[in-house]
């Protein structure tokens, strides 16, 4: 079971320490049209706008490292995913970033339900 | 609807920023005996278990301000909230924390059926 076969998403984090291949995952908002991403407060719905909006962002390359990563069943026998790590943009210097997955299984598949990211820039204690 | 009345959990973030007052949340873990906390990676089951660690742990006092939320539904209508915030620990120095909820509909009450929190003092770009 779980073998239906994805694309990658742009932003993935790094597969191979996630214990699940990404060939493994199918993203959602690939298949539905009321996905939903909201990107630093603007909104965009359906398949052609979220990949517009990810194709189009102005940079080339990521790198990802994880340095944390939590896994808890829910009670809809889901996997909630929290990691941390950092990334590297192109040449600029490495950032924080923390993000939270939601993992479903359907037909046999890993369906991601939910993807939070945010950069740690701004959580820099005063 | 969601009235049903709960003590606060001792790390429970800053409930007034939050949206949702700490009255109308239930814990899980007060609930269930196959609820299961595990802090640094030793395991507690059931509610006593959970509450005598929480209750024992060194300090007396945590202040929190959260700097960044981040709200999203869930296919099974829960709310996944993901946090990113500042504590003290009695007179330490502030730390950055991040830490993830869930939040599920049950019985006209908001209950939260995971919580998964970390410090972000290891996520340190090199």
């Amino acid at each position: 079971c779980h073998k239906l076969v994805t694309t990658r998403r742009k932003r993935e984090v790094d597969p191979p320490r996630f214990g699940l291949s990404p060939r493994w995952i199918i993203y959602c908002w690939k298949k539905s049209p009321d996905a939903c991403l909201t990107w630093e407060g603007s909104p965009f719905q359906g398949r052609e706008a979220i990949s517009g909006k990810l194709v189009n962002l102005p940079f080339k390359r990521i790198k990802h490292i994880i340095t944390e990563q939590d896994f808890q069943p829910t009670i809809d026998s889901c996997i909630l995913i929290m990691v941390f790590g950092q990334l590297q943009v192109d040449d600029d210097p490495p950032m924080a970033f923390h993000q939270v997955f939601m993992l479903k299984s359907q037909n046999c598949a890993w369906a991601c339900t939910n993807d939070v990211f945010r950069l740690g820039i701004h959580n820099i204690p005063v």
